[in-house]
């Protein structure tokens, strides 16, 4: 098995170490990771400006470089110019935090096996519920045993797995839990703040916001399950788009006016 | 009606500075758009840094400010400190240049609409399928015609308007298609050279694959239509969930090992 591995916490993130650890013997290993944290940085890719790519070491990997780009830009150069044979399967993560509910749109993490399925290639994100925790032991031995089972089984045209879990001991987790992506949000507020030179700034906080849904895969990973969520590369709300026909848009008129 | 105005080419933009005239008359305009271009960065938000604040002047706005962030940052921002009240519909655009088929992952245009949906107000995401022209005429219009109906009708909850206007003469418009996103993804190449002191570097380019299907967003607007697709933040395959319930984790083992 040919894997590439990538993250949004940077090639040093001790997440992706104990990834690549976890997955030694299954298959040649590519890491193709930022050279620096890129944190909610959605879907980006870089077009505006050059990236650099510096040959890295990473202990178990066949392969390694950090570039200065986004995850995206990650799992696109490696699979255009650095790999000679397109990869088996792409995983990202481990992730220092959580990517359930509206995270997954936010998230780096996600956004590499985005990428990996748009390229048609069987593809996980993989996170950590704790901001803390260096212990990435037992997270490494799920993410093998779903590449395992991904690759064995195969997932359907345009969809990733996003696995989130728990940072308990192995013994309190109580199994795995299939579980739509829930609505939790977050509640932002803006620190405003002078600078040292008196000019006025604003700096993104937040808290995410519960919802009241038990089959989400926030709820499965707070009640101590390793959630898994079937993630689509198709957005359209297939169910109203019937409805939508029947809106009156009058256009003729635009024409005239 | 209170209507918040973002972007994702920046506050001096052709396309942004037509669509707050288009809409002239509607309601109260406040425009909170990025102080530069912020093409392809996907949902991204700034954490890991201040965002500055500029107070700007944009031709029919009741309020414009510029912003060192991204469209999304800009509608948090906006809805969170800058207004005192919720708008009561999110516009972004009117983007140079289409945002179908797999666009829609990476564009900031649809990250603007997708964070007002996420703050619950219905959003439009609004793009002319052109890079040259300027005439934005017509596609304000449009703009103006779906905030209408949008606000009239309504969207179904977590749901936005993605809609892309062909740059053409208006009577040679053949209508509205309201159709679902279409697979048409890019194939990327790396420009691959080395800069005026000889270190190697790689630039992204790209041309957008067309897809062998005729229902698309991307269709409708080759045919001529104006395109519009319901967009879901909710990217849940549903359908694959059950099947998944049935693969053999066998998480026992890993406690173990």
């Amino acid at each position: 098995m040919r894997i590439l591995i990538s993250n949004d916490d940077g090639i040093h993130a001790v997440g992706l170490i104990e990834l690549v650890k976890a997955l030694h013997g299954l298959g040649e290993i590519w890491v193709v990771a930022p050279d620096r944290e890129q944190s909610a940085v959605g879907h980006s890719i870089t077009l505006s400006e050059p990236i650099r790519l510096y040959p890295a070491k990473v202990e178990f990997a066949d392969y390694a470089f950090a570039i200065s780009g986004t995850p995206a830009d990650c799992v696109k150069l490696a699979i255009t110019e650095l790999m000679p044979e397109r990869p088996d399967i792409v995983i990202s993560g481990i992730n220092r935090g959580e990517n359930t509910g509206i995270s997954v749109i936010y998230s780096g993490t996600v956004s590499a096996a985005t990428e990996g399925t748009i390229n048609g290639i069987p593809s996980l994100a993989v996170s950590l519920d704790s901001f803390t925790s260096t212990d990435y032991l037992y997270a490494g031995k799920v993410a093998r045993r779903f590449a395992e089972v991904a690759f064995t089984n195969g997932l359907p045209d345009g969809t990733l797995l996003n696995i989130n879990v728990p940072a308990l001991p192995p013994e309190q987790i109580k199994g795995v839990k299939v579980a739509r992506q829930g609505r939790a949000r977050f509640q932002e507020t803006f620190i405003e703040r002078d600078d040292p030179r008196g000019r006025r700034y604003y700096w993104m906080d937040g808290d995410k916001v519960a919802h009241a849904e038990t089959d989400t895969d926030g709820a499965a990973l707070k009640q101590g399950y390793i959630s898994v969520t079937p993630i689509r590369l198709d957005l359209t709300h297939h169910a109203f788009i019937d409805e939508m026909k029947l809106w009156p848009f009058q256009l003729e008129e635009l024409a005239a006016g």
